[in-house]
């Protein structure tokens, strides 16, 4: 009763990150009873995504054009480079609108358990960068934008060691209570934290 | 910096159930990260679905044969139809291996408010199949395996209603406490819908 063809597309939506097989059912079966466009331009999308997709070999998100439309862009802030862990992070602090440099994709975090150590991230092009400045001047600041987690403050702490002879700021996002967060229901560590980095009125 | 084709693809993937647009994006670039591969196989099984996957003419499943692979299946009991909403029902009691007859696809349930009359249903199907008879005999039983809502409620009423001339038990699944439930934390209906539907020990 179960044919083949939805049975491949099941297993193969089920290794997409937060899709288990019962979702992964669900959305087949979505596609099924929508309109065949639907399939068509998602398979036509998903055919072109690699080729139409590249990194920017100054940042290394992703990008259609290279350098990346923030890389190339001359009104941004070229002096202030935030540095993230992976492309999607780009975007979204993009989407909050906040920030007006440019960024630096590390590819990872150091994580020596899994295998990940310096060398398997893009810090000497992060190196690189800071010594040959961009065209609207020598970097100032760098900003960390990693997780507050182990792997996050371990890159982040290596990253300063090694970074400390380069004439640049480096900081890091604040660490505490999440907006609309409750001081009944925050972790310890995080309300440490909150205490540690508190601001003045 | 967020490249076209890379929107594209995350619009289309968060129109489908259970994933939004932040997931959307997760997904995306979790396919970018990977090898090609999987979005290629993903972009061809999406893009021959609908014409590798019909509707079964008997029973109204989703399959590559017609009839589907249970409805010619001749060791399987003809003689009692479980009337299911939607295909993926279908799907998931065959995982439960507890049935061995054979199935019906309404199409849907009987919601006024939303525009669902019986008229849209394959209740003219469903009556066909009790005159005509299976190959193995005519059908003995009808299990409505209707979600306990208040449009299953309505659709089981109506269709014991419509059938009550034609020779066939109408019987429901069982509705109460899920297994590994908590007397303290189900609602009142599901309750009282236990008591009503306890059985002998």
């Amino acid at each position: 009763m179960t044919p083949n063809a939805l049975d491949r597309l099941v297993t193969l939506f089920s290794k997409l990150p937060g899709i288990g097989k019962k979702s992964a059912g669900r959305i087949v079966y979505h596609i099924l009873d929508s309109s065949p466009a639907l399939a068509a331009s998602l398979s036509k999308e998903l055919s072109s995504l690699h080729q139409a997709i590249i990194r920017c070999s100054v940042c290394g998100g992703f990008t259609e054009t290279n350098p990346c439309s923030v890389c190339s862009d001359s009104n941004r802030d070229h002096s202030i480079i935030c540095v993230v862990e992976q492309a999607q992070d780009m975007r979204i602090i993009e989407e909050a609108r906040e920030f007006p440099g440019v960024y630096h994709v590390l590819g990872g975090l150091i994580a020596p358990l899994e295998g990940v150590s310096p060398a398997n991230l893009t810090i000497d092009k992060l190196i690189d960068r800071l010594r040959t400045g961009t065209p609207k001047g020598s970097v100032k600041e760098l900003i960390l934008a990693l997780n507050p987690t182990v792997e996050g403050d371990t890159t982040a702490l290596y990253l300063q060691k090694i970074l400390k002879s380069y004439p640049v700021e480096i900081t890091r996002l604040a660490s505490g209570m999440p907006v609309g967060g409750n001081i009944e229901y925050i972790d310890k560590l995080t309300l440490s934290r909150s205490f540690r980095g508190r601001v003045k009125f």
